[in-house]
């Protein structure tokens, strides 16, 4: 065993918890977790009883006592939000110390600020646990694939979203009743904008992009459909048509190269084909995606959330930063490049009207005959090619009618679509999806 | 840009070739790319044409020129075999420099050899692309999942078997047919004992048993059944049963500690679950699985052979080393331990009839009548529970029985084996595989 390595809480809830207990029991883990001693730990209310035991001369209220501890090496931030983690986060920094955090919504707004205080100041920063729970998945980018150049990174990264979509299809429940259910369950927040809204899923594919393609994305500009608008039957209809719906993030590039490099990221609801692997993403699952040259393709999938994965994460990044100090005492001062994975290029959104995928679409038309005639004509001159034009639940009273097309630019399909509502036979566009 | 990585490279087939193109290309990858320099590259026949045009003078026919040659920091080995690569390997770590091998074999079989005489001159052996290709595996195991109590590790770890068995599944096609078909596209070798007998994947599942639980194991002692006997009707009823059949490489602890820690390791034709994350592995794509404790399970999938995507897994190893090497340069000399991933404990494998499993087995009945009940009585009567006794193909001239058992004792299992291939009715044990 070697010198030990000072670790620092900020937060000791269910992830804080977590992180606790590994340290605590570090028996049959990597023996490298015998070398972490967890000497300071700040929480909100002392007197709370935990499920975790600690020693009370550790505990603190205040937690600029755990960031200034001399004895603390690494700082770990698991309070969540943006303020006081932000301001905690680069104390940190300043004071020295490297950090480890979950904070997705921190690092998708302020990672570039907090990248730049850590290499100045030659301390670590890591946040595997920000996105994808205990999936790895913030290392590979950085390190196991870092001989690729990455062409496109998506996935399933929203757990909360996956759950309720999951029963949707399955049981044919509608979305209100799953989410109250998954309220209960504690898989969603009372107030589950940030999940069903995507907000989060545009957090973590930022920080994915960044990773992926070296340099920040604007994340206020990331185009974000959440699911709240989703309805059953567009859950039914796309199963029938041989497809899953899932809250799908993507980051893109599109450009072979560039200064700054233009990127298409965007997070929607998405069909994705039965036998495609995202598609047997289930229940709080994650899975992430991806793509590059020479690897191919890769998918990381797991458990994308909770108490036990998600410290996981940060343990490993605990670790990494203690494997990495045995291996740089005495060293002159240089952080390892790929652990640290600072920026190395400009990024840039394109428009969105510069996105190219396909589209799932359902209208509500008055009469059924010959308007499946006008819709294709509408899509072809406009150069939308159509994969798939079903007309269901026919009636007296009108028809609905479900279009899957080829690829097209976005401001294509928005053309054509613009069209089809001007036609007096339709009457509304009642479903718009994006589809892999 | 910083101080540059000499980089040699014994052989240059597929594998070779794709690192050198990876290293003559660095633009869009990660920076850090840059910085490794092709200083020597050992071929067997110089005067051979290659895809990748390399300068005249770094190329030589004599191994020994890369491995003492003072310019190269970082030896990659991709000759593959036993020997010359064991000796060749050893040279280079005795000549002070890191090492970056795609070899299985030798790994499996000389890997506590080749780590104690890495550990011993302080540089690093790096073998991410010895297991599953392109996938990230070796790393997340010595790495991102060290704060876990690992419990099993299993997976598809052999493309060349699982393209054969999915052509199998999806077409019905016999196994000498696909076997063939596939030696035609490149997918098997020659001679494919290696693969469809079940022997890389054996080598395999010991390297990542030796990571994710801290030990080597009796490489020689793994119970492994290939998928040269499998017979077309088994793949054909597991489907009707709702499974697929892969050819799975486990490796479970089987105790919650101990010196050594008892493991059990195994390679055989194994039922799984249509709704099981590994069944929809198709091709010749590979994916592992991994459980501990807190993370739960978590899966790496993608192509697990191939140039391309073994030669990701190559330089991502070459970065590692470039990558610690900036951070530890003037240091006092110790070795990251995470990622030099030596040995930390003793495991032994357990006795194979303490492996416990479901079972899928076949019966050749001579009459059916009364045969089923004698059949679950011999199970029954030494603790065998069964999940599943089917009837299928009952003719005059007799009838096939299936049976899938609940977990059991493999001990158990072949006492209860016994007794059935001793009753009369029972002509015999037609098939035996495992089931998740």
């Amino acid at each position: 065993m070697g010198a030990r390595i000072g670790v620092g809480l900020l937060g000791l809830g269910t992830v804080g918890g977590g992180v606790a207990s590994i340290l605590l029991c570090p028996d049959e883990r990597h023996p490298l977790v015998h070398d972490l001693n967890l000497v300071s730990v700040a929480v909100r209310d002392l007197t709370r009883s935990r499920a975790v035991q600690l020693p009370d001369d550790i505990l603190t209220s205040d937690p600029a006592e755990v960031v200034n501890n001399p004895e603390v090496d690494v700082v770990v931030e698991v309070i969540g939000g943006l303020e006081p983690a932000r301001t905690l986060i680069l104390q940190a920094i300043h004071a020295g110390k490297s950090v480890v955090t979950a904070n997705k919504a921190v690092i998708a707004r302020h990672g570039q600020e907090i990248a730049e205080a850590a290499a100045k100041a030659g301390v670590y920063v890591l946040i595997e646990a920000a996105v994808g729970g205990g999936i790895p998945i913030i290392e590979p980018l950085k390190q196991s694939l870092g001989g690729n150049r990455i062409n496109r990174v998506s996935g399933i990264i929203n757990g909360t979203t996956n759950y309720i979509l999951t029963r949707m299809a399955e049981e044919g429940v509608a979305y209100d009743v799953v989410l109250s259910d998954a309220k209960e369950l504690g898989y969603a927040e009372a107030d589950p904008a940030a999940d069903v809204d995507g907000l989060d899923a545009a957090d973590k594919i930022a920080i994915l992009a960044s990773l992926a393609f070296g340099g920040s994305v604007d994340r206020s500009a990331i185009p974000t459909q959440g699911i709240s608008q989703l309805e059953g039957v567009d859950v039914q209809y796309a199963s029938q048509l041989g497809y899953g719906v899932k809250l799908l993030a993507v980051a893109e590039r599109m450009a072979e190269t560039g200064e700054p490099l233009p990127l298409s990221l965007r997070v929607q609801p998405t069909l994705v084909p039965k036998d495609h692997p995202l598609a047997g993403v289930n229940g709080v699952n994650n899975a992430i995606l991806v793509e590059g040259d020479p690897i191919g393709r890769v998918m990381f999938y797991g458990p994308g959330a909770g108490a036990g994965p998600t410290s996981s994460a940060v343990v490993a990044d605990i670790l990494n930063i203690a494997g990495i100090r045995k291996a740089s005492e005495g060293a002159s001062g240089q952080v390892d490049p790929l652990l640290a994975a600072g920026s190395w290029r400009q990024c840039v959104l394109v428009d969105a009207g510069q996105i190219r995928q396909r589209h799932y679409v359902r209208f509500n038309t008055k009469d059924a005959p010959g308007v499946i005639g006008k819709i294709g004509e509408c899509f072809g001159e406009r150069g939308v090619s159509i994969q798939s034009i079903v007309q269901l639940n026919a009636s007296s009273a009108g028809a609905e009618i479900i279009v899957i097309t080829h690829e097209v630019r976005e401001q294509q399909m928005n053309d054509a679509l613009r069209a089809i509502q001007a036609l007096s036979e339709v009457s509304g566009l009642a479903a718009h999806h994006g589809c892999l």
